[in-house]
């Protein structure tokens, strides 16, 4: 008899984002002549730049000649030359990472969920509240025990450990989804001396360091001393170039860092996650990958630059408003996400339902990110200069 | 302290398909001159169709465009636009698969892998020997018990089930991987009435159904009565439209279909399934999902019977070649792959060794796929005619 993994039915019934996209359809089918302005969930506005576009039309007029066609990647873990482009993405920030280190996925999202594979299922896992429900989700499928460490307002929403907590996995996302929160790298070398004393792995997600202006932030936990032997990092491209249809990314698992058997015996995790790709993946779509280096090019860098300028001039936009109105926010610089109290106030789902009803704007309900965030709010700042003019206009109106 | 799933230790070290490719880079070392000719990996060498080429180019030039630039998709299950062609293909034969039961995936490997996690770790996973090694690797990944069924020349490679054996979960691949061998509408209806009864899921790899060219074969479980509660069905373009580099394939879960928790209660596997994509997948990339309806567009679908038909000239000229020299074989025949009882009694490793080195062609050892498979060896017909020609005409030499 087949039997459910029972893990399942201790889920939220649904998956945020699904929520919302119900409600939003509900609200549609009563009010069909209402324009909505989705500042949700966090998909952007920007078509892929001209050069990522050019990259993969050449690689899929590559697939079409028997000549220059490609089949199975050897390991699945991506081209030589997009491994290349990042490691020289990383170069100019001086960080050296090796191309052996360096694993193409087909976006953030797939690699942070499926990497729990390789760890116990008995591990602690650590993610801070609010937290981006993905991290929550993937480990409660696969069993593992969740603890939470407290972003509030108090600590600029920067959850900070405690070295009473043992854990062994922890999970960072600095700029943070959902608060816009960004570690400082003294912030980050408190969490790497943390993680190696404990010899916890630190899960680092970087998919928005391409909005980090601020040159003395950390974009990569592999800034931080320390960190190749206690942390993998996951990048994604859908932010920083459009890439969330287009699904590419990549993880970094250097060749330092280590978990452990039952007995104590030492395993490279580069290895183990290694195979767990090789029987579970069979690499990214050639011509995406080829699109990706595309974004690597100078000319692909320089419109990347334009779309995140453009996106972080919305964040402003935002950020004024808000701090018009005096409300409490965080995030909107070095971070796409602006993260604010909600008025008067109501619950987070409350606030959703009355932004939604009275001015047609969709954000997303802090709660949905864990019990710190309720009575917080999401804005992102994907949308068009139009759009979120008009939605900050319609806010203003609404609360004054 | 971070540890490792001990599950990962009880793997074999490397995948069957990397440690071939070690062997072939140390023999290409050695003897940098000689010519290879690979009858190996189950790669294409064809490339894909114009058609699939030109939606793709045309799906990458939409993202590039305000417009038409599409983002996230709602689900990650896939776009209607290639749900409904799917739907389409599978109503040629009669078989109406509702939208819904769809699911666009990045090739039939992810998804055959990924599905053991919404099962019970539990679950006994009944798969044939020889057997395609990722159901092995993912089900032992995933801490699942194996059993086997004997595939072997007495059965025509052809295992069937025992009703005294209780399993949970059935890996069924037709036409097989590694054999060749393919089930008739009678002997998957025996299948489909022991899972119905068992209340087992079976997993039907269809990956290689376009090679069937008999219309008596099933080439979708979804032919056999009952199927619908008791099935999952896999499929790749991988092999029927050269998508080894591209990575599109479709899952059908069908909405009757149910698992059980440990008291009893009745889950759809089409929700927990959608629950688990909905958290670790964000679904496939717009243009190879518009590649992909290429494959299925009536011009795609003439180029791709064209590169079938080519790829069975081939499976002819090896099997005309074998039974020339009286080796007993099976596959071949509605199938793209070639099995074959090694010669002199060497057992498959020696043999994969022994082709190396005397004729530089390479196979896959039988013993890869299982301990039945010791002593036998597969050919796929994926490379050129001339290619193929030449390495049975080695073969030819070599043996007579």
């Amino acid at each position: 008899m087949a039997k459910i993994n029972e893990n399942f039915t201790k889920l939220k019934k649904n998956y945020l984002f699904i929520d919302i996209a119900k409600r939003i359809a509900a609200y549609k089918e009563k009010n069909p002549g209402k324009e909505i302005i989705r500042m949700g969930i966090g998909d952007v506005t920007l078509p892929i730049p001209a050069a990522a576009v050019e990259f993969m039309k050449r690689g899929a007029n590559e697939m079409g000649v028997k000549e220059t066609f490609r089949g199975y990647e050897d390991t699945g873990r991506g081209y030589d030359f997009l491994k290349k482009a990042v490691a020289d993405y990383y170069a100019e920030r001086e960080i050296t990472i090796p191309l052996d280190d360096i694993f193409i996925n087909d976006g953030a999202k797939s690699d942070t969920g499926n990497i729990t594979d390789i760890f116990s299922e008995n591990s602690v896992v650590l993610v801070s509240d609010p937290v981006y429900p993905v991290y929550v989700d993937s480990n409660i499928m696969g069993g593992k025990q969740l603890i939470y460490a407290d972003a509030t307002a108090e600590n600029g929403f920067k959850a900070m450990p405690n070295y009473n907590v043992k854990c062994d996995l922890i999970y960072l996302c600095s700029p943070n989804n959902p608060t816009g929160a960004v570690y400082t790298k003294d912030e980050l070398k408190v969490w790497v001396d943390y993680a190696n004393a404990k010899k916890a792995v630190i899960i680092f997600d970087a998919a928005y360091e391409a909005f980090i202006y601020d040159k003395t932030l950390p974009r990569s936990i592999f800034e931080i001393p320390g960190a190749k032997t206690c942390a993998i990092e996951m990048c994604s491209l859908s932010k920083t170039a459009g890439f969330t249809g287009l699904r590419c990314g990549y993880t970094i698992v250097p060749e330092e860092l280590k978990a452990y058997t039952e007995d104590g015996g030492e395993v490279s995790l580069r290895d183990t996650w290694t195979r767990r790709q090789g029987s579970k993946f069979n690499g990214v779509s050639y011509p995406v990958q080829c699109a990706a280096a595309g974004v690597f090019s100078p000319e692909g860098r320089r419109q990347v630059q334009t779309n995140i300028d453009y996106y972080m001039e919305n964040a402003s936009i935002i950020l004024d408003t808000l701090r018009s109105l005096k409300i409490p926010c965080t995030g909107g610089e070095n971070s796409p996400y602006i993260w604010f109290k909600t008025p008067s106030n109501m619950d987070s789902w409350q606030f959703f339902d009355y932004l939604l009803e009275n001015i047609q704007v969709v954000g997303t309900p802090g709660e949905g990110f864990g019990k710190n965030g309720d009575g917080w709010f999401r804005l992102t700042s994907f949308n068009t200069h139009e759009n979120t003019a008009e939605a900050m206009s319609r806010l203003k109106h609404m609360l004054r």
